[in-house]
Parts: structure tokens; C-alpha cells; sequence
């Protein structure tokens, strides 16, 4: 997209978002009142209280599972990815994104509007990796967000191949000049993510002038896998690039021979001026505490590979689905429902960040923030970090979920984008799913709605909509 | 490589082989056959005859597994796959690979000679694949062996998306003028092939301008998988490639909305005229029935992607590596153990059908004709086609393989290698193993040492090394 369509799509976000903003009445308040009335019960008994709320949870369950919204965030989510696919951080893609949830959510009867959050804009540019010596061979290769780009002709270079940082020390008088590559063994994402993340800083430091590092899976099929890298304050930057597990294996068997290996690495990567963006805010307002806030969420932005259907269309549009399935049931709870839908979550949850800066001020209103990060697949249970008290109520609510085998009530809510608020002791939770295949695909070309199931993402949906629905329409907040 | 350098090639190979068959001695002959006599016994007793081989099969499955021929198979097929990389028929790699194959099996102290086999040529060329609308995507796409090319600013045309074959004939009339794009779902490798072999003639007789075919895969990280297809005599031959299983359903998706989708397909495929390979041939001559064979086998051949190291260099490997062991222990066996690395597989077996036409009169002395080509992973059992008199020796001989725990006879021995031996009566057997993977980077750039594991290779050795070994060494030939 060009400046003035950037603009022209910036004024009409606006224009919509004022709208949303002033038509703030709900046709059918009354009704969602009445149903909402189904379940008042005493504060002071917990479990009672919450046990009440069986019968709305069933119902949420057999809408989502078995009823007319079958397969319906799947079906959201198709249309969504097959229509826009990747969305990387300042990218048109990302923008008519923005546009299209604005569009559907407001279609479906929510109150919509945009929050402006100013996000990276790196491109990846053309970019190709080629092993001249021992023998000529091309490497499949993803330049990793942030990186500096070569010189157009490339970086021609010995390379120095290592399987850990400890390695590469031990090794340090070696790197001078070279292409270091790290084959580190995966070990969990959380733990081996960190070459990503700085290896091409600690090979900088001691002089190497690439690095190519061995893509974060557990799994490959010459599949390379991208993602945001940090580059130290005061080290050079060079450029550096994510490899197949293959290739790295391959170019470590040679060093292990002692064969020499020469690689020659091109990527037109740059960084341009940071790029308008918006959180997408849907609400479903409470009656009683509008100013309360439960609040739902996933990230809208992706990798600028594959459709982004895993991460995270799909934590995107169970929280959507979430606050649907509510609607449609003619539910509006005591607390305002609002998802978000984050912006730039993969330059370090740079529109959540944002949004906490903007809203901490009123911190004291949020109930509980739900981030799905982690793939829909089938779900196993929910992750919650609170206080114990916190934690009481929560494993009642949990118990609502017996129709669709998912009582269990796990330690530590996760994600980047909700993090800072569990950080200053708001209750956070986080959706725990089956599959283990989630870092196959994660940030590959392989993450595609073929990853994706409709029952899976059912199962989520009615999960993230009773859990959200039942801890805003309590009596009290949860404990702190 | 160009003509001169083949030239030169194939007179240094010819020579080669003329040494190999005129340097016939067995410098260690008399230890071979006094290990042989070891296992003297009565022909009448076939069940205590493969008995009393109880010893010696221990004895090679020590070594393949936990002596010193330890992860040997795994280190010969990564040295052999790295130096050479992928080995299409026609290719100065193929080149490269018969040569190498030649040079270490003679260094291992193996008879080997070469027989020359006219081969395919087919080339890749450059190709790329776009979806134009409903909106703008790589797709990543692998031409098809046997293709025809498209005109070098490619074909242009809306596509018409099929589930099955049946689906295309109802739909015969929207097929004019159209890129057929065959969604099939994957049912077995076997069954869903037919749409990567007969696709293009299936279209073209309805006037299709080009197939695109979904992978022949059950899973796919966005992997196109590559393979032969065949042309129908007297029908138009088009354009053919395999797109990935993820692209395929993203078009079948959009097809199901009726979204007008239009595809840009370029491919420089051409097929050049046949070029000169050879049959590599290893061999342990029989020291009492010379004449008489088993014949132990994988193809050297490959796709032009990957590594080639699944299909087959594993299979090649094991074969070569069942006669070092059993050279290693000193043994040697009545008859001529014979292995037989073929050309041209990947074209629809080649090589081994000229190896067929120039040695079937001397059919009645093969006594087992073998082939791994389905992969090396952990060894499940053994396939065994015969007479039900011959089945009942199989069974006694796999009982040896007790210590690996691979005793299981199982019917049907298969592989396109070694089929004409076994429609023509001669008994077969080939490798069961467990890995159900093996389709997830058949033809891929998948295919490389990363899926292949040390301990699997030994097991895999050690049975093929058993049973080559004992079936040649028996009194009498396996009963037709």
C-alpha cells in the first residue's frame, strides 16, 4: 500500500472507531439482563455460586461444539487466512487484517474499536544462502526479523560451525571472519530459542561476520523457521538467518571431517521507520460493572510466512468466537467482555506493551486477562497464575468445563502480550493444548490452516467462552 | 560433467571392471570355507539345518550392532550422501555416485564390476508457480519426472479444482482451456500415486492446459514431493507438479467460496536424450556353487532433491554393508552373495529391468533375489514372496534374527527392482520397517540424513546380512 492509502485506511479505522464508540446501546440489553439473572448467588459461597453457572457453561459448550456455531471459528479462521495470509508488522497485510476484523466484528454485533499503537516495520527483502565448498548446494534459508541485510553481492565465507554458545567460546580465537553457524540441539523452544534470539550477537562480538542458525524445531522437513533476534547494544550488527535442521546437521558432519565449508549468504533485510498500526478492541459491555474489565485475547500479527493460522489466528479468533457465542446465547455479564487483538505481538508484544502503558491506569478494574498464544488445537486445560484465593475460584470455574473433559486448572498463565499485567498482579490465564506439534510450524512456512482443526478449535472456543463469561458475571472480581 | 569428462568417465569405469572380473582369487579363501563348514548339516532337515546357524548369525548381529562394524552402515551412507548430494538419473551426480560406490567397494575388498544400462534423462529447469488471484502467493511446486516444460513465459489460466478423478469427469466440461488442480486426499502411497502418474493424461484428454497435484504425503511442512509420471500414448502431453498439501486445500478451500482462482505455472523441464549409467554389481563369490545367487539390492539413484539418503542410499548401504560383515567374520558361503546397486529406479526400474533382460537365462540359478527401498528404519520383519515350500524356510531362517527380535515372516516381498524375478518365479524378500514416515519425505528435499539414525542402520544390516547369508549358504537352493 502506498502513503495515501495508508492514510485514507487510517481515517476511515478512525471514522468507524468514533462510531463504535457513540452507538453504545444494546437492543437486546433486557434479555441478556434477564439471562445474566439466571445465576445470582451468594458472594460469600464460592463454590455454589460458581456451581450455579453449570447449566449456562452447557449451554455454551453445546453452541460451540455441537450446535448452529459448529465449526464456526475455524470456518472465521479460514476465511480470515486464506483471504489476507501472513501479516508481518508493518506490512499492507497487516493493515487489511485490521480492517477485516473491524469489518466482521462490527458485523456480528460487537462494539468495536481501534487503539493506535506506532509498531517495527522490517522487511526480509530477497534473501538466499548457498554452500559453495565442499560441494555447491543450496540452503534453504529465513532471515530473522531485525537483521541488518549483506552487501548486495553477498558474504562469502569460511563458516565455523558450533553446537552451543560454550562452543563457540572455547572456540573464540576460530570465529575471526567466519560464518558461525550453531547447530544447537533442540531442547524446549523456551531454552534453545536463545541462539535465535543472540546469536548473532555473541558471534559479532568476536568477530564473525554472519550467522546462520539451525531453525528452533523439534522437526523438519527442510522447513526454516523465522523469528525476532536482538542485537546487543554496542556489538555490530550482522546479518543472521535461520537455516534447516538439515543443513546445519550436514555442515556440522563435515566440520566434524574436517572439511572446509565455504557459504555465501545474500539478504536484502532493512528496517524502515516504524509503521502506523492499531489494537483491535471488541466489547461485550457488563450491565452491572461496564467499567470491569475481563479481558480475551490473541495477536493479529504474524510472521510473513506461511498464513499466520497458528500463530495466532487462531488464539485471534477463539476470542472473538468467545465473546459470539455469548451474544448468540443472549448472555451479557455483570463485567465488560473485550477482546483484543493485539498488534506486533512478534517484535516483543509491541502493541500489548502499548496497551498495558495506556490501561495500567486503571488496573484495579481488570478482572482477569486470557491470551490463547499457543495454538487451538484440542485443549488439555488452563493455565492461570494468581493469587491462591484467585486460584480457589478458578478451579470451580474449571469445573464447568466436565462436558468437554477439561477440569484441570494448571500453574502459570503464559504469553507475551499478558504478561506485564500478571507481572503487576493481575490474574492471567492462558490456554493449554494438546498438541505437541506446535513448534513444527511456528514461524514456518507450515503454518497454515492445514495445521488447524474445526472440532479442536470448537473445543477452545466454548472453553475461552465459559471461562471468560463465568468469571465476569461473579458477584466480585477476583481475588487479588 | 560435459561430454569429454563422461567420456573419460566411462573408460575409466570400463577398465575398472575388466580388472575386477579378471582378479577372481580369494586371498583368504581357505578361512572362508572352513567358517562355512561350521554349519555343515543334513538337507533333509531344513529346521536343524537353519538351526545350527544359530552362532553364526550372533555372530554377525554382534558385529553389526555392538562390535566393530558399529553405526558403519549409517557413517558410509553420510559420507556417500554428503560428498554426492542428490543422484538423478542422468546427472553427473549419478555419475559421481557409481564411480564412488565402485572405489569403496573395491577397497573393501569386494569383486565389483559395472554393467552399462542406457537411462532417462529427464531435466528440472527452472520453475515457479504463483497464484495470481484471488490473491498474490508463491506456491511452492516440484515438476514431475517426465514433464513436458511450458513455454518460457509460462501458462496463464484459471483452475478448476478436483477431489478425485471421478470429480473430474463429472466436471468434464469446466476442464477446457484450465490449469486441473487433483486435491486428492491421501489414502495410501500406493493408492494416491495413481493422480501424480495419470493426472496430466486424465486432464489433458479433456483439455486441460496443465496439472497441479497435491503431494502424495500424509503430512507436509509445505514439502512438494516430486516422482515419476507417465504420459498416455496418443493423448496431449501438459504441463505436471506437485504442489504442497497446505496449497492444494487453500485451493480447494477457495474454489468451495466459487472465488475464481488463477494460476501462473513456468517450468523448464525438458527430457534430453537417454544417457549412459551402469548397474553397480559387489559380490562374495559362493565358494562351491558359484554360479548360484543371492542377490542383495537397493538403487543408487535418486530424485534431484533431498539427499537421497532415505530412498535409497540406505538401502544401497545395507546391501553393501550385509557383505562386509559377513566378509569381516572370514565367512564365505556356498553360493555367490551378490549385490546389486541399480540405475534409473526412480524411472520406473531401469536399470534392474535391463539386469532382468540380460540375466534371466541363467534364472534358475538365483536362488533369492533381495531389495531394501522403503526405507531403514527400525527393521519390523521380513517380506518374502515364494512357494509355500520355500516360505517354510524362510520362516527357520528368521528365527535366527531372535536377538533383534525381527522374527516375523510376513508375505508379499516388494520392490519395483526385483518384481520381474519374482513374477517370474524366483523367490523375494525385502525389508519391513517401522518407521511410518518414510511418505512424509519420500521425493522431498525431506530426504536427507537427519531422518536416518545409526542403531536403526545396524539392525537393518544385520538382518539383511542373516538372512543373505544363511539362504546361501544352505545345502539346497530355497524351493521354487
Amino acid at each position: 500500500m502506498d502513503g495515501e492509502g495508508r492514510l485514507a485506511l487510517l481515517l476511515l479505522l478512525f471514522m468507524f472507531s468514533l462510531l463504535s464508540r457513540v452507538s453504545d446501546s444494546h437492543p437486546h440489553s433486557s434479555a441478556i439482563r434477564a439471562a445474566s439473572n439466571e445465576t445470582v448467588k451468594r458472594a460469600s459461597d464460592t463454590v455454589a455460586e460458581v456451581a450455579a453457572y453449570a447449566d449456562v457453561a452447557k449451554r455454551i459448550i453445546e453452541l460451540a461444539v455441537f450446535g448452529a456455531a459448529q465449526n464456526r471459528s475455524y470456518k472465521r479462521l479460514a476465511d480470515f487466512a486464506d483471504t489476507i495470509g501472513s501479516r508481518v508488522s508493518g506490512s499492507p497485510n497487516l493493515d487489511m487484517a485490521i480492517k477485516y476484523m473491524f469489518s466482521v466484528m462490527k458485523q456480528d454485533g460487537l462494539d468495536v474499536h481501534l487503539e493506535p499503537v506506532k509498531i517495527p516495520h522490517w522487511v526480509r527483502g530477497t534473501e538466499s544462502a548457498e554452500m559453495i565448498e565442499p560441494r555447491v548446494k543450496n540452503l534453504a534459508v529465513l532471515g530473522l526479523g531485525s537483521s541488518v541485510g549483506t552487501p548486495p553481492e553477498g558474504i562469502e565465507a569460511e563458516v565455523l560451525v558450533v553446537q552451543s554458545f560454550e562452543e563457540l567460546k572455547c572456540r573464540a580465537s576460530e570465529a575471526t571472519g567466519k560464518i558461525v553457524v550453531f547447530n544447537q540441539p533442540f531442547i524446549s523452544y523456551g531454552e534453545t530459542v536463545a541462539y535465535r534470539a543472540y546469536g548473532a550477537s555473541e558471534a559479532a562480538k568476536l568477530g564473525a561476520v554472519a550467522t546462520l542458525i539451525r531453525s528452533v524445531t523439534p522437526y523438519s522437513i527442510n522447513s526454516p523457521h523465522t523469528g525476532w533476534q536482538d542485537y546487543q547494544d554496542g556489538v555490530k550488527r550482522i546479518p543472521t538467518a535461520c537455516i534447516t535442521v538439515e543443513d546445519a546437521e550436514l555442515m556440522w558432519r563435515f566440520s566434524q571431517r574436517k572439511q572446509k565449508i565455504v557459504v555465501r549468504l545474500k539478504m536484502g533485510a532493512k528496517t524502515l521507520p516504524d509503521a502506523d498500526s492499531f489494537n483491535t478492541v471488541a466489547e461485550i459491555r457488563g450491565w452491572q460493572h461496564p467499567e470491569q474489565v475481563v479481558l480475551l485475547s490473541g495477536h493479529l500479527d504474524s510472521w510473513d510466512v506461511g498464513q499466520g493460522a497458528m500463530d495466532d489466528g487462531g488464539g485471534a479468533m477463539i476470542s472473538w468466537e468467545a465473546l459470539s457465542l455469548i451474544k448468540d446465547l443472549g448472555l451479557r455479564p455483570r463485567r465488560t467482555l473485550r477482546t483484543v487483538l493485539w498488534t506486533a505481538e512478534e517484535q516483543g508484544g509491541v502493541g500489548a506493551q502499548q496497551y498495558f502503558n495506556l490501561h495500567k491506569v486503571n488496573m484495579s478494574n481488570f478482572d482477569l486477562v486470557m491470551e490463547s498464544d499457543l495454538g487451538t488445537f484440542a485443549p488439555v486445560g488452563l493455565r492461570f497464575t494468581g493469587s491462591d484465593a484467585a486460584q480457589k475460584v478458578m478451579e470451580e470455574v474449571v469445573k464447568l468445563l466436565a462436558p468437554i473433559n477439561t477440569t484441570k486448572l494448571e500453574l502459570n498463565g503464559e504469553g507475551t502480550d499478558i504478561s506485564p499485567w500478571m507481572q503487576a498482579g493481575v490474574p492471567g490465564a492462558s490456554l493449554h493444548v494438546a498438541d505437541s506439534r506446535y513448534f513444527w510450524f511456528h514461524h514456518s512456512e507450515g503454518d497454515t490452516m492445514t495445521v488447524q482443526n474445526p472440532r479442536d478449535m470448537d473445543l477452545c472456543s466454548a472453553l475461552w467462552a465459559v471461562v471468560a463469561y463465568v468469571v465476569a458475571d461473579l458477584q466480585d472480581m477476583l481475588p487479588r
